[in-house]
């Protein structure tokens, strides 16, 4: 019974899947047959937007699975409001593909389309902020996580958990300078996420033998 | 052998994952250049029924999912009959998106068809629930449980997904008063679901040492 | 290292659960807004043959899946060659969907086109069937099954294995008689498939402490 | 917190079910309800660049899949770096439909555009084998793998990793000879890439009872 959070990791990880491959399924539709009379070169270059919408996908998914993954390696008991919390994460994850194609296809539209599509985006990457902020702090309150988590750490954690929305309404809001700008501000940010800093989880120590041994039996 | 239980969730999960985020998929067809020639808020607000089907299929297969997640925690065995009611258990989830999104495109239609769509979503809804039952009951019955999961709590669990069906009937039947009436509460019975009461699956108390040391090692 | 065939089940898992809803996917595309101008009674009666395909697919599929579930179940190591023979068996199994879907849809073609279509569809399951088979004969011939099966077993299971291609040959050559009769001779198969027999892969026994441990504990 | 390198594998699996049975799904549209007017022989005999890319793909991915598969076996833990290098693998993975479709497509093309899409397509397998390239290199470097894995065998693997990359821009060389000879040579390269040589990983032992109890318990 104590298996729960890695059913519940295979679960996020089958809907992370999806979402990281869409963009690169809708590609298909551009295939030369498809693209109603068009040159090839030409067919495939007025297709940018597809493919700024599957990296923007890749990258911001990818990021939340980081976090995900990172998160989770600490739970090791899940009650049911965590499970909801989970769940209400996936609806928002699972609806970045739509809007970050909304978005990219939209560069080339009007200032009023640009900025419509950029207020969906944010949505989406608050509503999916709002329930990993909402998931962190219902784990650490009842207890759900490793005893051994060090508690500075989890709540370094969730401290910087907290930093994400801000951000994200910033590089928002430079929609209105110039929505170009405001895509390079969120794709920086998932750059920055990347990097370590004081508070970050920690790597595996090379030298803890005994997690070797759980592996390598 | 004894990890058979596990292969079943990892494959139920596969096709919860693919049926919570078909919806999503289905979505990007309403990417402005492929609005037809409508303007892109009038495009996007034209699409709520599509918006409202994700929504209602997120919600419905989720708690299915939920229900999945505490069933499946109790099962140390499997047999050839158990595999067969999840299979058909799975035929019907897998079909939750087609018929919910039918259901709420015909919101915007005439009686005749709000009835015939509702009709078939609740087949959907009724066909899940019949194998959920046969195949607690089965489990029950060829003791394919964990030994020391309580005989009052399997019994009350019993009785409260008897309970799915009717309700689920008595929401069909508003139809015949107002659609938008059944349809939520459809949702509200997924809100309920969601709320603990006697006779619910336990929360694992964080005294249980031994679950712990079992995942963090 | 000796987890290698848990991932091998998931990543086919993975390869299934796609199969399996594939088919449901496809119906969205008969909801209201997209019949072309049908009356929505007229429109979905029409899609009867999708209907019929998704329920082939998952009956097929379904079956497909029970055996490699019971057949792995039993194997302990894996070498290049099986993981070879299982993308194989999964390359013929992922094209299930396309031609059960042509087998249903030419129910109501002609005669030539109904005898294509069955070759198309008995062509998936025999390759299935043939990866299937030496999956299992090489697994056996090295060592790489559990070694407390009764080898017994182990050739009652490869006899039954080799009885499945004939008998698919044969649901095949009644398209030529009648192409209903050959589609409900394959789903007879299936349904025969899930009685257990003399040969069949035991159930396991509720004595069996030692695996109520490694799940329960 | 030593179960990391399974997540990652769950994980990438799903990413390589969808990769895997894509094309699969794309055939679905050849349905002779919607070919177009056209004789169903004619049909799909005039998709047959997408039964071709089907299995490129397959070919491709599924060899992906198996040398990830035998990398993996050795991980034992990961790093947030490792974590990025297999997320920028699969981008490239998860673009393969797109280009074997792209390339099998046009080979009825002009020459032209016979050479852009076999640009594109090596353009995706060199990304691929250059984030396999770095992986392994980092967790060699950052001793995230099993210690018991000999040097000398780790270091063969990363030559042979090496080779890959210039073996690719060989075979796209010849797309300026012939298109199909091009094709061919790739196909080759899966097809040797499956024959064990010294350096290759070695086979699980027969004798290694340890292994076999760790699984059959």
């Amino acid at each position: 019974m104590a298996r729960d959070p890695s059913r519940v990791e295979t679960f996020s990880d089958g809907i992370f899947a999806v979402v990281l491959t869409v963009m690169a399924v809708e590609l298909l539709q551009y295939g030369p047959a498809r693209a109603g009379g068009r040159e090839l070169p030409d067919a495939l270059a007025h297709a940018w937007p597809s493919y700024l919408a599957y990296v923007i996908t890749f990258g911001i998914a990818g990021q939340i699975w980081l976090g995900h993954h990172n998160m989770w390696r600490y739970v090791v008991r899940v009650d049911q409001v965590l499970l909801v919390f989970n769940l209400l994460l996936l609806l928002f994850v699972a609806a970045i593909p739509f809007t970050a194609d909304l978005l990219s296809d939209n560069l080339r539209g009007s200032a009023a389309e640009q900025r419509l599509t950029a207020a969906l985006y944010v949505g989406t990457v608050l509503g999916e902020s709002l329930f990993f902020n909402l998931s962190w702090w219902w784990a650490r309150r009842h207890r759900l996580l490793h005893p051994d988590l060090d508690p500075r750490l989890a709540r370094a954690v969730a401290r910087r958990l907290l930093l994400r929305p801000p951000l994200y309404l910033i590089a928002f809001a430079f929609v209105f300078v110039d929505p170009i700008l405001s895509l390079l501000l969120y794709l920086l940010l998932v750059g920055l996420s990347l990097i370590r800093r004081p508070g970050d989880l920690p790597r595996f120590s090379a030298e803890a033998g005994g997690e070797v041994s759980d592996r390598g039996r």
